[in-house]
């Protein structure tokens, strides 16, 4: 590790290291998730089952949910019935399967605390079972209200990022740009943006992460879009960089968002990264259409992602 | 876009870009609002039903829960009734539309978990919508708790704001200043004020968006109400500016307030805008009356907006 | 007001204004609440539901909670006997009384979902009451449910002051110092303390706040007590200062604590104050007695209002 | 207390006061907890239910739910005993205490509102007990899912520590030097680490706060492990200890950690500490084996603690 390197880790230090990956490999996903998988042998250490529910599809927590729900209910059936169906009232049933299916929504109606009551349990010991059902029940519903409150209030940032960044003409000079929009109705404010590339140093063969300065890195609140801008003057470390050599020193642009939601006042964070063969050069944005009707401004979205070639 | 700019986004960017609006738009509502609809292709990204519920007014909130309701209990009611009727112990009603007013009940005891069981399912097909719908009832009500819980714990401010700014002699010099007063039981600690000036430059055509300094920018706690003061002097963006400058300019100060609400140890955001048609000149706030009986001081928030012109 | 105290404002301001009060008023009082009342024409906008249960002490939330069970109770009961006895299964009242006792508990078992169904609702009418009763149940518990949550999770501080603030000998010259402690088994981080002395200047009849400058304002974390002081050097604002020196500028030093709650990552906030009576010339705090069995350090707190006066 | 222990005090102070302690005792455990134990007139002040309920081990509260459902059931079966087993309806027990087991379970069916209803209240007096048991267990029952959603969403770090910090060769100079590692799913983002040395002076006999100098003390985010590294150089208050001198000054290294967990953006905190024996002198830490598969980089935990002694 030189000298030279460590100033800069010092600011701009990612956690990465400086151990050369193979060539391809993306540092962070688009989406913003870390390339890592950590093996460890501590086997509870690793499963995190509330984070796991929380951040899981609710099309898959609503199909959990109902696999636990028909598992348990048929767990506890098959407790009545090796305790005795002829510890039941009112069971109709006229063979051992249709009892059993009877003791299965007899546990459900326990598990739920609906209890109609046609059923029942008449001994002890189909009556400890059952009351042991109903508290299951009870806590089971009390993690699931835990869970889907965790899962509405998590924050979410919902910024969307256009899909290239450009190096083009800006002003006087040229500039490294990306756009970003919010796509929900909560406000964010004190919005914040950091960019670091990291690239290999092709002469020592070592990965470097370096933050780049922006023209604005942070504004007061984003209700419409905003283009990020690093001005490449000669002392930004890609001072005349070529696509070409963003390719070879295998360059990723990080970038680490950063707000508040004003609803719920909470921090909301987001990153993605652009790898070199997102760069389109000499190209700029096509500026997000605004109607306006009275007071209301309305911007299109779906637009963002739209570019036109500098002719020159 | 001119260097001049530049530097005053760089201190003030509010994210609204620098390309003028209609006459008479306000970038913020005096609620703090933004004027900005948000076009979008991604329909669902655009949908955040937890949002739209914790911030929905209670009434509506009531209404949409008791709808929900009804319109549950109708569903499963039909599905009881295409099942058939004679799946359903000690039905009591002698014509069909009676009969589905006992299943529509029946599912509102099974909805809720009540299960009298009066009524009750016999078979195994209408058990198992039974068995459905209680979980359904079940997951309802636990999102329906966590909701809840979001409404009544999501930060409010409850700041009020003068309704007119004030530009008048102030000390030696003159002052622009606005009122602020807390009119909850909370108390509000670090407390801090931002007002961001954005008006037209007349030369240019461009938006700009300038800082003001404050007085006193920061106080420890609010007990009381607060005068915010921008001293118009010689350095002040505003100095010499007559009312018609303002119109002219087509100015707004927007405001924004920033506090931790000291129940809760949450942070508290506030924002609102004046006009220019909201300026007074040459007038000064009413003292809020405050009388005192033993330790307790009492303070009348109702005057916030009293003003007295200035006879010069 | 006077440039003067315009500079001390900048510094300290904690939003009383600089109207003097009467004499032997607090600005804060002991536990940290304001002596502010808010008089408020909008009713609504004054009652903060949710924040009074939330504060409200265990006992009165208990009584409140039995009381709203019981007038709910008994308004169902009325409405189901105003529809008519008759339209129940299995009422075994002889007279009217008795038969309004056992509606008051049907209206219980529905209310809280029991519904054991030995009386039963037969009509529409009665059904339909029960329906909304079972729904008005589940929403006023999905609604303790978040206040008891609340109540859990609102961040507490627990610290203790020492009841006398001290001003005596302290290294080579002197110091006014209190001593505070935590009192709980959560451990409190990245604590800090500021001091504001508010008092009379005799001179112009103003209200200052000057903040003070301590020895050690920040420490990492406060597992045992911490003796804050001020160093009274000719710097300080109250250098030389007489006990009636304080008592004729009705001197109060308001103290704000801030730190992390470890155990539930949350900021805590806690206030006091010391008036001029409360002030100890010439003595200090006596150690508070630790003993240590094996690893374990035990710290007696409640010494922690113990002082001994110096002899000279 | 000298001048230049407060100099060191306000750099470093962490609340623990000068005075020496036993040897062999910790200031910090290993796993960050504090070794004080705070005694305290005020009972009630000193029991945090809550804060007991939310750090408890899974185990013990699963147990201590138990119990309670378990002595509850029992209270209320002894009161309808003591109230009559004439006012039930459908008891069905021969003897008395048949009759005592039937009271407990139509309890719990009470308690967790399943309500069969087989067995029913006749008169007001049980009426009203049951009214109450099933209040009580709705109050229960929302405590308990408030206590399961803090213990679920509660920061939780899990941050590995190496098991020995070393001091060894380091580029040109020596360093101190443990590390580090995230062992969960959530990304850690705006890591922190700070390291206070608090060691004995053998001169003074006063017990010194150090806070260590780092070579980098904030990174973006922790994906892989980190490396924590003091440079020892002359300024370095450990220049030229040896083993030793570590062990004769009682030394011990404080660490404090701190992040930002990106899927609940909460901050979360985590301590630990290395005593004297805990140091290896001349060793360097092995490379964790990072393996590949097309994007996806694995690393390997388990070999955090692994070391090779340098050969000199």
């Amino acid at each position: 590790m030189s000298k030279r390197k460590n100033q800069f880790s010092e600011k701009a230090g990612l956690g990465f290291g400086t151990k050369n990956f193979n060539k391809q490999t993306r540092f962070l996903n688009k989406n913003g998730s870390v390339n890592v998988k950590r093996l460890d042998g501590d086997f509870l250490g690793r499963i995190d089952f509330y984070h796991s529910l929380i951040t899981m599809k609710w099309r898959n927590f609503v199909l959990l949910v109902l696999s636990c729900y028909f598992i348990t209910n048929l767990f506890f059936a098959a407790l009545y019935y090796w305790a005795g169906t002829e510890h039941f009232g009112n069971l109709a049933g006229v063979d051992e399967p249709q009892k059993f299916i009877e003791l299965f929504f007899f546990s459900a109606q326990t598990l739920t605390t609906v209890g109609y009551g046609y059923i029942y349990p008449k001994s002890t010991l189909v009556s400890a079972i059952a009351a042991v059902e109903s508290m299951t029940g009870l806590l089971a519903f009390a993690i699931a209200t835990g869970v889907l409150y965790g899962k509405f209030s998590r924050p979410q940032t919902h910024v969307r990022y256009s899909k290239h960044c450009l190096i083009s003409p800006y002003e006087n000079i040229t500039g490294f740009m990306f756009r970003i929009a919010n796509t929900t109705q909560n406000e964010l404010i004190e919005t914040e943006v950091k960019v670091t590339l990291t690239m290999n140093d092709l002469k020592t063969q070592e990965r470097l992460f370096l933050q780049l300065p922006l023209e604005i890195d942070k504004i007061g609140f984003m209700p419409l879009s905003w283009t990020i801008v690093h001005p490449i003057n000669e002392d930004s470390p890609i001072y005349n960089f070529t696509k070409q050599d963003f390719i070879n020193a295998e360059a990723e642009f990080i970038i680490m968002f950063k707000a508040i939601n004003d609803t719920y006042s909470q921090n909301v964070y987001s990153r993605t990264s652009y790898k070199a063969n997102e760069i389109i050069m000499n190209a700029k944005f096509k500026p997000l259409k605004r109607t306006q009707r009275g007071n209301k401004i309305t911007i299109d979205l779906r637009k963002l992602n739209e570019i036109e070639q500098f002719n020159d």
